[in-house]
């Protein structure tokens, strides 16, 4: 029987100029959100996937390592969300599964919105010590995404992992990207 | 700034001919458990990955759509676990991101163990209309592995979801596996 034996994820053309055009360090939490929403922003008008983005920086210095953006209808593959696909193009350009031994000090998980469930088990398996979430369940809901059975107190739990969340960075702009696109109609993911 | 953009995972070469040795139509639960027990086995033997594997197979008629085993080592890709390769394989096959809307009738995932956080947050986003799991959680974290914060009544969060659980098929066998894996001090993920 002859089955498939390779997956290949890639992030859209655009993606190129997208980084040449990246400051070379983003200081504040405000600056990083910035970009992953604007990755959210730019893949819906490029219609490129969902309107989700997300970036690997490093904690102290704001370099970013790599940006991810949602893949799930052009790669048919539901497990290609924004944060899997930075946390995974992350650990390719360091060639390391573990994050949190790559050599570049603390890495910071950014995502334009609260991780489903799926990004929410897959961060601490990253090594990623940080994370910034800009929308919130409640905007992802409102636009009609599912989040997920995420277990009570997520938060609290990454905590116990020494994983850091700060949640509502640049809320209202995060959210409205997912709001336009919902009002355009465009694809709700649910099998 | 120079980033990376594409992520390529592939099984390893064994894969192959153990496909074509497989049965044409894995009828039983314990059939089709049995070559996820085997693909965790021979990923150990081979030492490419870590010692998990899973399936996907039509749930009436058997037939394999894909198999996936763990690749986080030998792929730097903290989230190539045997589940959500398998799952990502299938929809490659079938060219859809949602396996319960590509023309094969019901599929239903099979893994050697329990899912992690991260594989059971996958499993309503891929279409799956059912799981057997061999290996329980007790049985991972006895040699040493981290299942995550699953959400309490997990098995019921998909049931609600209109996804079939059925637990400890072949546990034995499956967490024999596991236990072979943490004896020979093999490497256990956790950042």
């Amino acid at each position: 029987m002859k089955l498939p034996q390779s997956l290949r994820l890639d992030l859209p053309a655009w993606i190129g100029l997208f980084c040449e055009q990246l400051p070379k360090m983003l200081e504040s939490p405000e600056d990083r959100m910035a970009v992953a929403i604007s990755l959210s922003r730019q893949n819906v008008i490029h219609d490129s996937g969902g309107p989700f983005g997300a970036l690997v920086v490093e904690r102290e210095a704001g370099k970013v390592i790599a940006v991810g953006v949602n893949r799930v209808e052009p790669a048919n593959c539901s497990s290609a969300h924004a944060e899997i696909m930075a946390l995974s193009l992350a650990q390719q350009a360091l060639a390391s599964w573990n994050l949190d031994g790559a050599g570049r000090g603390e890495l910071e998980l950014v995502t334009s919105c609260e991780p489903c469930a799926m990004c929410l088990g897959a961060i601490p398996w990253s090594g990623v010590r940080s994370v910034l979430c800009g929308a919130t369940k409640t905007d992802a809901e409102a636009a009609g995404f599912d989040e997920g059975d995420r277990p009570e107190g997520w938060v609290e739990c990454l905590a116990a992992r020494g994983i850091a969340v700060t949640r509502s960075v640049q809320r209202e702009q995060a959210a409205r990207v997912l709001n336009q696109y919902a009002r355009n109609g465009r694809t709700i993911y649910s099998p």
